[in-house]
């Protein structure tokens, strides 16, 4: 269903016509910018009335449409139960519990696979290589396919924007994502569930992000309707163990004393960029607006979310092999006006006492209550 | 459902980096363009054979995604049903069979939508009041909604790409567009019934367009399946009354007997543009490869089939007070090479035997055989 998200974007509205002679093209443009009012406001009273009966169908049809996405949900919900057993398969040989047979392992177009990757292989092989000296070999048998969930993170530039360095040897533990849909009679939402094996960097084994949804016509605006959207997400708390939280950073000031002038230098937790912000969405309480960037870092949110439960969760290996990489036009994430990126590592700037936040981070407790 | 004519289009490619110093993000582009046989060929043999396994796990996923789209299209069957007597409501109401109560007529946001007619207005009354003193005033009380199919066809960009001025006066009598979803247990197809008045034009109370779809994974392509897909189209025959058909106009020729060298004049009927082309759509036999230009035509038809089954036909009013225009972004067509049509109705070339067909009229039957 891709019905969420849909961008209202006018295009007859990007041209004005400057030619006087082209009048019957400016009509039709005038016509395709402005036909609301004007085709209403050149009917004539009764015509205008019956129109407006239309509308009111119109909005009972809308109301008619969720619920048919109501069951589209369920029926999403039906589904769901009849990947998961190749869904676990996959889990099983990512993680390497289970060795497939040569018969699973037999591939249709293996002969053409092979000619393509000796043509393109020219152009990578000269990197590869650099990367793996500094990586150093890998082993000739390892557990599973290694790094399976980081590759498709690297991959795919809605997850890669995301993802810091300090992210990677973390994500070499996930072993999963699952996408659980909301049951019969609850409210509309689904969960993304993160699987980890056990790690040195926190003691969940499972972090989760809920997305609720909602089914309805908005009142106001009965007629944008396009079936279920998202409306709110929910991250759920890291038990990062002592030292490993990478969604903070150490950075060293100094201050000066105001009256004696003495410098000191104290270290302070600064919110730092990283995947694991995901999981700490930005909070939004019913009655304050949002800022711009808060409103597009929800949006950018919103439509991982649904990326991760359309595309990556469903056809993950596609991803890992990079085959559905250039399927997902549709699903390209607005321009984010990324800006660069200031490392405060270093920075000795005297009497700062704010840090400037990143728009992408998310909302972060306090940098000063959470001293190590 | 939007899986339908999802394009494949790499984003990834549009760029080459030239700086040598980019090398990461070098490595991250080819990462993105060339991941599959990458990341397919670096793998350890052992690694690569579980990739495999995953793959063949992933068409397993696409056959069940099938089955899916297969119980969607059920869904939508049964909710046509609960559709059906707004639609019918809404025939009543356009045609004036039924005049809708005060009550039905009260629109809730009268109020703002008049404000917005207002600012609107003034950069539309020029061109209004143009065409409204060229067509002369329309009466003030006429029956039910006139022209609102005509209208609909004017404002949307590609439906008005294949309106003709011709074409207008029939389709006044156009009263209803319907779909209508095939049975269970049916191939999977739908149906587009054009009901129209008792007129001039031809006989016909209804003219049909079947799409036939398929959903079901390609054996060569398993990856690319998103949801079912139009794979063809089928007209109907138009019984036009006698001088009326507007698929084929009259050109007056000059022949050059090439013995005698004496000239005379024929008159002969040629395709022309027109909508009601849309009824006689190339024909694709199992055999036969189409050109490019018939490609793009059948591709433009299947587009404008789904248009009719997913925007127009549930949300007609919205078309008509323009309303829906803003929203339809992700339903443009392609960008089609237009070129400047020809007008050959007062052609006098000599010796010219055949007539350029336009790439959008669709197949239509050879010139020579329906002289009038």
């Amino acid at each position: 269903m891709d019905g969420d998200n849909n961008e209202a974007k006018g295009k007859a509205g990007d041209q004005v016509m400057q030619n006087p002679q082209a009048l019957a093209a400016l009509q039709d443009r005038l016509d395709s910018i402005t036909h609301s009012p004007c085709v209403m406001d050149s009917l004539p009273p009764p015509v205008r009335r019956r129109v407006k009966a239309l509308k009111n169908l119109q909005v009972k049809s809308a109301h008619v449409e969720a619920k048919f996405y109501e069951e589209v949900h369920e029926l999403e919900r039906k589904y769901a139960s009849l990947y998961q057993p190749l869904f676990d398969k996959r889990k099983a040989i990512v993680t390497g519990a289970v060795e497939p047979t040569d018969e699973e392992c037999e591939w249709q177009s293996d002969h053409e696979d092979e000619e393509l990757a000796d043509e393109l292989q020219n152009k990578a092989s000269i990197e590869e290589k650099k990367e793996a000296e500094t990586e150093g070999a890998a082993p000739e048998n390892p557990k599973g396919i290694p790094e399976f969930w980081l590759t498709i993170f690297r991959s795919v530039d809605m997850l890669s924007d995301m993802l810091q360095e300090h992210d990677e040897p973390i994500l070499r533990h996930l072993q999963d994502i699952k996408v659980i849909f909301s049951g019969p009679g609850e409210p509309m939402s689904f969960t993304l569930e993160f699987h980890f094996e056990p790690n040195n960097y926190f003691k969940n084994t499972v972090l989760t992000k809920v997305y609720k949804m909602k089914s309805e016509p908005d009142f106001e605006e009965p007629f944008s309707f396009e079936g279920p959207e998202i409306i709110s997400c929910e991250g759920c708390e890291i038990d990062w163990h002592k030292g490993k939280d990478v969604t903070f950073k150490t950075i060293k000031k100094k201050q000066k004393h105001k009256g004696r002038g003495i410098i000191r230098t104290v270290t302070k937790q600064v919110p730092a960029d990283s995947f694991f912000n995901f999981f700490n969405p930005i909070k939004v309480s019913p009655d304050s607006e949002l800022d711009e960037d808060s409103e597009l870092t929800l949006t950018t949110d919103f439509e991982i979310g649904h990326f991760f439960r359309e595309r990556i969760v469903p056809r993950a290996v596609l991803y890992f092999t990079g085959e559905a990489l250039e399927d997902d036009d549709s699903f390209e994430e607005e321009e984010l006006d990324e800006g660069e990126e200031e490392d405060h590592d270093d920075d000795d700037d005297m009497e700062e006492e704010e840090e400037e936040r990143d728009s992408k981070s998310g909302e972060a407790p306090p940098a000063e209550c959470k001293q190590q």
